[in-house]
């Protein structure tokens, strides 16, 4: 069973032309959910699938799943699904997302041409929303589809202008009635890419991810004293912003020193500082920071904070400043199951294709929908680690080499038989 | 001989009110060049320089110079002169810039009730535009009358609105004709409050200036690479905001240092940071810094901007990423003459005041003068260091002590003697 580049490929460029926009290189678009380009480009998935003979349902979100049931499955049995988003972020790429909706179009596609005869149904879906490009939420289609989020909560979304989430899935035809449930899958793949370059440095045509990593968020400030850079000598100072340096300093050297014994893949980032009053001739006041923690560890984490909170402190005290740090939010890390992993690992090794695990530093779909059934994401290599751009780039032959993993390891978990 | 801090005080009263601003306390007042506040407070001053006897001349840029030329005096001797300015920052206090002023003026009133005979000519003065509020450059009459800048040039300095400097002056008639060159002075005196808290936590009435820092500005830029904050592991990152925060503790560290072994007044601020796309799940491509380094003297100060460069050099070479610094600006020191020092330390021990000898970190009219003649400078305490401001306060009894000091110095240099 053999997945064709050039089937996705179609698909793909047909489905980056609905909100093309004008660019110099590359090719991007812009698909907001409830846009024109967001009905064209659902209303041409539903097609695809009609030309399956898929069963297409469209739930209250616009959550849309078209679910193939071959004469050898058990209608009754647990689903394996598989899907990302069609949706964009403003000026984004024609890969982020699309590819793994059409990957798991074509992997049926493949399976159905060549026989293959599953034990179980297959849903090939798309979930609304994933960028919050229209509401500001993203995830938002998987977070009802995994029971996190209520229906009503998802449709009262509004837009800057106030326009609901309702209203836009009306305006387009895509407000529907079925049922969505990712708990009743007995597992979920999502292939997408990967937007760092750990694969292109590798030269490995396929990323398994073992898990997406959680994240967790800091306020920091620092409070001294403002006063003329002229008039305080350098003993009297209390300056908020050598304070926030020292800080800065802290959380490098933390995160590094646990990225080196702990898990190599701990992050800690502060990417915003502001001072007051923030003039050339004033001692700074005040400084404020945040601070990005990433890790597949929960705990690691947790030491990662509780070390800024020890940087806080002593600053405080050596400096003789006020200093506070608050952690104001915190999602967990999710773990790819490790059948999922499995199935995924074994279908490159048949295929002979080289692969390296790595953890997803972004959040997925799959995040949402591993808190009710098993889940295993697949990344394709990005040009550059560019992404959320018209010049994010993936070959076919690579975007090929992925939907074959898919293919094998979906037909693997639905228990497909070649015919 | 001996000033009253009756009559100072009813004149700086008096003079405070002229743009005078509401405030909860203290004590506010705007008086913008060219403002009818400014007029009513040039008018003021003039018609207390009449009362006196004084001959009254107005330059081009509007300085007022009030001569006394006593039987006793030379009138072809250079004269001694002091005084400071008039005009204001936008709700500013009373003594910042009056207090020199009206000080001069009634250390000559004391003189000639006292009759002291002077061998030389006194001159009481005010310089206009000291606080640039007008035309946003300060200092601009003393630059002028110190030859530093012409006439025709300050004159065409325009407000935000397009008015010139030269139309302001016109509109309040204090556009004038006389003559008034620094250079002519035998020497200067300049009594102002101190901005800062060195007198107040030293409980001394009178600061004895030694100099006025030198000040050097630089601009510096560090570039890396922007990246998702969860993209990108700690290994292979180029964050601009730790190279930046490295360099603010290296610029604190050097400054600390050199204050502790050469010289004590040596100061380095880094007041104004920026990165680059400051967003908090961004890793930082780019941050760039003010610093401003101040000292009395100008090898400390091109040591400061020595180790600063060296700094950036390390910090690109360490981090892999580009830094850059420019020395865009730099003002030399100016030092006080050890002849109107030691006048200023002779009045003060002679009348038993409690004196510090500091520099003063902040730019006065002093500056220029001190280019073409010998200069002197006293600090009054001002409360908690607070300037520009309506809770700027001095001490009446603080106001009388200097300018009693002030007094003793201009008749010792114009050769006064007790009738």
């Amino acid at each position: 069973m053999n997945v064709r580049a050039e089937r996705l490929r179609d698909d793909l460029l047909a489905n980056g032309e609905f909100g093309r926009v004008d660019s110099d290189e590359g090719h991007g678009r812009t698909v907001l959910t409830g846009s024109s380009a967001d009905r064209d480009a659902r209303e041409y998935l539903v097609e695809r699938m009609d030309e399956l003979g898929l069963d297409v349902r469209i739930d209250p979100v616009g959550n849309i799943a078209g679910r193939w049931t071959p004469d050898s499955a058990d209608p009754n049995a647990a689903p394996v699904a598989a899907g990302s988003h069609l949706d964009s972020v403003p000026r984004g790429g024609i890969f982020d997302g699309p590819l793994g909706v059409y990957a798991a179009l074509e992997s049926v596609r493949a399976m159905q041409l060549a026989g293959v005869e599953p034990d179980r149904p297959i849903d090939v879906v798309s979930f609304t929303e994933e960028e919050g490009g229209r509401v500001g939420t993203g995830l938002l289609g998987s977070s009802v589809a995994s029971g996190k989020r209520s229906v009503d909560e998802a449709l009262a979304f509004e837009d800057e202008s106030g326009t609901t989430l309702a209203e836009h899935l009306e305006a387009i035809g895509f407000r529907g009635t079925d049922r969505l449930d990712a708990s009743d899958w007995d597992a979920w793949f999502e292939l997408h890419i990967e937007q760092s370059t750990t694969l292109e440095d590798a030269g490995a045509p396929v990323g398994i991810v073992t898990a997406i990593t959680g994240l967790t968020n800091c306020g920091v400030t620092f409070v001294g004293e403002a006063n003329h850079a002229g008039g305080q000598l350098m003993d009297g100072r209390t300056d908020a912003l050598v304070a926030a340096a020292e800080f800065v300093e802290q959380v490098e050297h933390a995160a590094r020193e646990v990225a080196a014994t702990e898990s190599s893949f701990a992050v800690a980032t502060v990417g915003e500082i502001d001072v007051e009053p923030g003039a050339r001739n004033v001692i700074p006041g005040e400084a404020r920071l945040s601070v990005d923690i990433r890790d597949v560890d929960t705990a690691v984490m947790d030491e990662l904070v509780d070390r800024a909170r020890k940087a806080v402190a002593r600053i405080e005290r050596e400096r003789e400043l006020d200093g506070n740090l608050e952690r104001y939010r915190t999602t967990e890390p999710a773990h790819m199951n490790e059948r999922c992993v499995r199935a995924l690992r074994d279908a490159s090794e048949q295929r002979e294709l080289k692969t390296v695990e790595l953890p997803s530093g972004g959040g997925h779909d799959t995040m949402h929908v591993g808190r009710v059934t098993d889940v295993g994401m697949l990344f394709a290599p990005s040009r550059d680690g560019i992404s959320h751009n018209p010049l994010e780039w993936t070959d076919w032959e690579d975007c090929a080499k992925c939907t074959q993993v898919l293919a094998d390891a979906l037909a693997a978990l639905s228990g497909g038989r070649s015919a």
